[in-house]
């Protein structure tokens, strides 16, 4: 893998173009915050295949054409070069193309709006990467979470961008006969379908062929993954969620983004390191339950926000213990 | 225009409530980002004549009265001189009295209100520059909207404060009906009122009375005006929004901000500064969208939040752009 | 008091375990901004008062268990010693675990929660903590209302976390009948109850004995709070609120703290000070009736959001005033 990645690293030093495809690749990649182009390839591919074996293949061009648009906008900005090589300003440029297709039928106008999404995804991550700078923090998919929001409400207030939403509502508690009893395929099902909820997919094959393309760059990464979505499902579960969300990976995607960041990618293995991201994922189980609520009323789903808002919380909370 | 200017600077280093009141047109210059007596002079004109054609006076007394109470506050609690001459506490006073008096009846309480409407902006204008300033950013009209909002939900609460309040309830998307085609006419009006609706505003001669007040200070200001007007107008058209807002300026007056916030004021003139700012006017378009349908449960207006969202965002982007 | 003091710091000197018992106590006294262990043992005493007579003892029992939870967790991940001595990351839990246990019938469920709830109040006090000291601002009790907030809305989700929250529903306006008359007596009343109600207690003995607490360890604390206390209650009357609301100290309590923060804590005593506290306390009615409104749809309480919100504007316009 080492002697490829020297190989490919090589090539691309020596080609613009090619190095254009690397930053697109390298920002899929970056949605599990993966700086690594085999990762990435992975990544769309699985895209791709859930996507077709859902009859929805426009969702999986809407993403790589969100990503090139959001990775073309940071080269014309002239945006320091190795933020982009690294694929730090396409990550949320492909979750935005995926989730519109997701939640909007196709039409001239959604190409559009991703195009116009993408590009935008860029002006939203170079201005939260501004505002976290003072604290360290990183970006996470807080850009995606904010451009997406605003960008589907907007789709209440226009008739030409018909949107498919999740139903707005009353906030009403849960009715018990939601939550039924679940067998051990369910958790299994859940757990697959929690890694691939990440990229706004409900499909096993995608899961595994995220798990590859996240073991090919780092197995701790893929290993946080799995045990994420498999304490989050085990967690909404127990704490009565509805069973189509738990079984559907939809309890579950943020949770898996919180156990990566916190287990595997922002502190060195040890003791307390997994005892922090197993609360954390905790948290974020918690934390879904509760934007779902909030976006209840305004018709739009909780995307990576819970994610966003606890990892945040535990990173900021870091320095101040040793 | 210069001589003139330079003999009423010379009057008012002369005499303090001369200052005081240049400090006060100023203020109302700000809510356009002119510093200069003039605007704000013809601004206060252009308001008093919308309101009387409306025969609804008292709002445009209401404006005048926060106006005062917040440039009062400042100069009270001993705030920076320079600040306070070039008017940047006072154009949310000016804007909290317009909005309180627009959206509730007269009444005793109401003038109470407007007083501590102006007031509180002043604290506001002060916090929300002081959280601004580690980013080198403005506050733009974050204190105003931030204050009329919570004033007007507080309507809700409180028997004694009558509210006229836009109807809240469930967020639901457009009926496709609402969104008539539009005839040549129909898009100057609304051009039009997108400018004058910056101040609550729906008047045709206000517009061009605030577009005066505009190129007396910078005639690229009031071309930004009025292409960020159009602009806005034509493309909620296009997307289908609800042809009452479009027409009635209600889509199009946190764009116009946008426009000459980053068009004419916060960046030199060129072709990019051009693209950045009609990129950023659609933007706003698509936000007051999403907005409008954020505030729908809670029965308020958007106000300017669109503008400050996206103005922010685009400002915060900037230093990692060459 | 002073001698007393003295030679209870020096036996906390000497034990560890009475060293995480001031902790505990410190963390109670800063519910209300008191560094003093006499403050936080009357004030757990009130509470247990109030709850024992409202024939709700676990409640009084689920803050002691958030209390103990939260300052534990902060020992636990090796925090700054004098922070953790001076109670500093206690007082979050505190107001936690009676909140959680307020809205929540009593089941096994529940004491996990508030157990869990506590440790993440710490989180949530460290990275709040962090986010303000850009500002030289205290996290007042932000983290306690968002970490509330989202555990309680997360009932709605999960089936075996059952809630007893305020009904969710559309923002309407107030019916004028719901503003009664009130009577001296009912005045008393809602000034005694806002006190208590800082604890989510309705208890006018508990209320004497907060007051108590307030003034072992600073008179001026304990008459702000009466002063805020009897200003909310007046003022609240006068726009018209809910009477219900008004006499049971439901409009009252974040104004106390408002008051207590503004006229005791973060300023020394003088005209100026005395002025900026009122003026405060009733943008704090204000904003009590704003957010009440903000929560309703999501069928959450307000906690002390409004004390927050106010009470930062006010901290960080100071340094721009001489």
């Amino acid at each position: 893998m080492k002697r490829w990645l020297d190989a490919w690293n090589a090539r691309c030093a020596a080609s613009a173009p090619l190095r254009f495809v690397d930053a697109n690749l390298r920002g899929a990649g970056q949605v599990m915050f993966q700086d690594h182009p085999l990762s990435g390839f992975l990544f769309i591919v699985a895209i791709f295949w859930g996507a077709v074996a859902a009859g929805a293949t426009a969702i999986a061009v809407a993403g790589l054409v969100g990503l090139v648009a959001s990775t073309g906008t940071t080269c014309a900005l002239g945006v320091d070069r190795a933020a982009i090589g690294a694929g730090l300003h396409g990550y949320n440029g492909y979750l935005v193309g995926l989730a519109l297709a997701t939640f909007m039928p196709p039409s001239a106008a959604l190409w559009l709006y991703v195009v116009f999404g993408g590009g935008i995804a860029t002006i939203a991550t170079l201005a939260t990467a501004r505002l976290c700078a003072t604290w360290d923090a990183p970006a996470l998919t807080a850009p995606f979470v904010v451009v997406a929001w605003l960008m589907l409400l907007a789709t209440h207030a226009f008739g030409n961008l018909h949107g498919a939403l999740p139903e707005s509502g009353a906030v009403v508690p849960l009715a018990a006969a939601y939550a039924d009893p679940l067998r051990a395929g369910d958790f299994l099902r859940g757990t697959l379908l929690s890694v691939s909820q990440v990229f706004l997919k409900g499909n096993a094959v995608a899961a595994l062929l995220l798990l590859a393309g996240l073991a090919v760059s780092a197995w701790r990464a893929a290993a946080w993954a799995l045990v994420g979505a498999f304490v989050a499902v085990v967690a909404a579960h127990a704490l009565g969620a509805e069973s189509d969300l738990v079984t559907g990976g939809l309890m579950g995607f943020s949770p898996v983004l919180t156990a990566i960041a916190l287990g595997a990618v922002f502190a060195a293995p040890g003791l307390r390191t997994t005892l922090v991201a197993l609360v954390a994922t905790l948290a974020t189980v918690i934390a879904q339950g509760a934007i779902n609520a909030v976006v209840q009323p305004f018709g739009i789903p909780s995307l990576t926000a819970p994610f966003v808002v606890v990892t945040w919380g535990f990173l900021l909370a870091r320095p101040a213990a040793r």
